[in-house]
């Protein structure tokens, strides 16, 4: 368009930082996957009859059951009138909707809130951390929003210095990591501080390597933060007690924020690594730690409610002052109020129903099958990919991915040069168009230079699995055949 | 907390941007009003029993029901097991939950969705805005957002240049204005260049008044855009047909980008001034305009529907090309996708009841009762406020809201100088202590030098306005009297 004289904004003139952000989740490969979706609904003929798509979204792609108690709330939230003598919905349900109702402005869902969230809400909130870890929690350290990935934007702004050049700000970030970190780092123009987490150790911590990558960034950032994503995405590790409390002691000693992204705590699949919140870690250090800046991460999207679209989510901030917790709220007050849906799924996830109320029964019920597959699932994904030629993964402690490593023959690689796309870009996308499985290539993760992975779930139906990787088996044979 | 070594992000050190946010809206009023409510209920004694908010709350604060046909169908969309087969839903809404599941992967409304909101909605509003402006338009131009206040900052966002100094952006904004602009602009130091509207003309665009703005601009910053507000928030005007013009002709001039803010369009109460949209007037005015870059904004929080907390909003992109629209796109997948029943509730705006539907007689008269009734308030509230002494109001046309203008005495305006705050604030701090009534201080949204205004809504219950007026009434003749 160079020659509309009359554009204003165009590629050339678009704030830059637009044009730097890079977020390969939702890129040009899961583009491709919307568009073969599309051909095969209008009978263009493929390889397969079905696209499998390889994203956290449980209940959208994976079939998994909504949990009852939490549709009945969002139902009768928005239509009391009707639905309040309806005997179909129980009496605990009944009791959250007016409980909810009875704090908000006028007495229905359509008011807006405090920028920070409904308190009584941020009340659940806190109890459920105070039950989780045993420290209590102050809902005034409660900020809600739209989305984990609206929180980490709001954090990471936060957290800059405001400066340029060598005064720009430095975030530790895990590699591979959720990518979504990389994208904001690039948008806001930060200095990335890569560390490696240890494949070769189930994806633990490395200390040593923390320390090496933060002296190695010192002259060109002010490190102001180290990102912790545990359990892991895309790595499906749980950090150990141990990991956790020495990256406490890491960020206390070299005067970092410890950012825990913690939206995975409900996926646990393994007694050997239970998950440790890193407040309830920081709180069992004693005094000497008691300062420590730390903000946790959490949401509805997965665990076993896995409500996506509702946008749920809460950070706590653990360690600011009152006034720098004040320009927290300020930054929220531009968004006015996050929607009443990701409020009510929060106040639904961290109090759900109690013993002796009507709806435990099904809520445990539902929860246990749903928490029991995955835990079936996480086992029989990992023997299936070591089972494979080339193909290497750890073990699936918790969340809701692998990121097996693959061994892909140097033809492979050199016809991906010639196509200038990474070496795991390139089999994924020859995966996709061959059996209409997407998953998504290590590189856009990041992975040791030289290494190729890919990220897969652990969600599909159990009865899908076995088809499916018999399929993808097939194709992988075929490639590294191939290539060969 | 200087003495706390250990704190890594205090007001000191956290991104300065969040120090400059200034939203009066949601400032420090908002806070004490919040405080007073509290004070209420635990039976403090105070010369009020109820506070009376004035802020763009409709359902929240003054009382207005909702609409049933919107209730009824975000209800059976959480519960279609349940509700699916109830005979108190009607077909329409049925045939409406069906459509949008149908559209949704795993038909279930718990899934992501696209960055830029379900295709299926975005047709529906590119034929709402076909049948309000008899001109095409193209669901790939239409970006769902989290609320209105989002898709401001996100466009804004987009017209920065990325530099600073003498070359950033500066956006035309009309004083007095809603307040988020002006918030935006010192968050991301953007460089704002004023324009007033004409309060001898009834707020009415003042062509010369613009370009003497810009004129005085232009050696401080780049001119992106300019931003109308149309009905006007904070001062309720709609702008006439040859207004719309030549602020598109001024744009077309100087090379700007129109952000036509238009969340108010359906709240329009006389015959005198109908609404335009800057699209329609756009393309009356033929192929020489055909490029102008035009962004339109457009919300569910507002009109008749009034659902301010599920945060429905939606931008328009008119004249920028594809690549530059990707990068739109490219910032919105940052928060992976915009909540479900914003989504929904944009569906149900644009796409209401039609004749013959089963909920299409119910949906009229709740849609004519509410409108009839907001403009009944606007002629009241006029009147009212133009009989008071000192008191001078512009005719409400639009909007939700009346910006009178006030006469202090000097003795009060000195008293504000010795308490370090602007004359009107302080006139609307008594107002609030005295009466319980919440109206939000001129100088929050912008006015001429040395003049006082604050802004009052028009939507409390007509049985309360009458009530709250002679309250109104009554502290406003004493703090004249006593300041006299």
């Amino acid at each position: 368009m160079a020659d509309n004289l009359s554009s204003v904004i165009t590629v050339d003139t678009v704030n830059p930082a637009f044009k730097r952000i890079d977020y390969p989740i939702r890129g040009p490969l899961s583009l491709r996957c919307s568009e073969i979706v599309e051909e095969l609904s209008q009978g263009i003929k493929k390889p397969f009859d079905k696209v499998i798509q390889h994203v956290g979204d449980p209940q959208g792609l994976q079939g998994q059951k909504p949990i009852t108690f939490v549709r009945q709330v969002f139902s009768l939230l928005m239509c009391p009138e009707i639905l309040m003598s309806d005997p179909r919905f129980p009496q605990d349900v009944k009791n959250r909707v007016k409980e909810i109702l009875s704090h908000k402005t006028g007495n229905t869902m359509s008011s807006y809130t405090s920028s920070q969230g409904l308190l009584v809400i941020r009340k659940h909130i806190a109890e459920y951390m105070f039950k989780r870890d045993g420290y209590p929690s102050d809902p005034s350290n409660i900020f809600m929003t739209n989305g984990g990935s609206v929180a980490i934007q709001i954090v990471m702004s936060a957290l800059r210095t405001g400066m340029d050049g060598d005064k720009r700000e430095g975030f530790m970030c895990p590699i591979p990591q959720y990518s979504l970190y990389a994208a904001k780092i690039l948008e806001q123009n930060s200095y990335m501080i890569p560390y490696y987490l240890d494949e070769d150790n189930d994806w633990q911590l490395n200390i040593d390597g923390l320390k090496k990558a933060l002296d190695d960034a010192r002259p060109y950032c002010i490190p102001r933060a180290l990102v912790l994503i545990n359990p892991g995405n895309p790595t499906g590790q749980v950090f150990s007690y141990k990991a956790i409390q020495e990256a406490i002691k890491f960020c206390h000693e070299n005067r970092l924020v410890l950012f825990a992204d913690e939206v995975y705590q409900e996926n646990i699949y393994t007694d050997e690594f239970p998950f440790y919140s890193c407040k309830k870690v920081l709180h069992d250090m004693g005094h000497e730690y008691k300062d420590l800046q730390l903000i946790s991460l959490h949401c509805s999207a997965k665990g076993y409610i896995g409500e996506c679209c509702c946008r749920g989510a809460y950070f706590e901030l653990h360690g600011f002052d009152k006034e720098t917790k004040g320009l927290f709220l300020n930054k929220l007050t531009m968004s006015a109020c996050p929607n009443i849906y990701l409020k009510v799924a929060m106040s639904l996830m961290c109090k759900p129903p109690q013993p002796g109320e009507e709806s435990y029964d099904l809520f445990i019920k539902e929860r246990d099958t749903i928490l029991e597959s995955l835990r079936q699932k996480a086992v029989m994904t990992t023997n299936i990919l070591n089972s494979l030629p080339g193909i290497k993964c750890n073990k699936v402690t918790g969340a809701m991915y692998a990121f097996p490593r693959i061994i892909l023959p140097p033809k492979a690689i050199n016809e991906a040069k010639r196509l200038g796309v990474e070496p795991d870009y390139f089999y994924v996308s020859n995966i996709l168009e061959n059996t209409g499985i997407f998953v998504v290539h290590g590189s856009g993760f990041g992975q040791k230079e030289g290494t190729s992975h890919f990220r897969i779930t652990i969600i599909p139906p159990l009865e899908e699995t076995t088809l499916m990787f018999d399929r993808f088996n097939k194709f992988h044979q075929e490639f590294i055949s191939k290539y060969s």
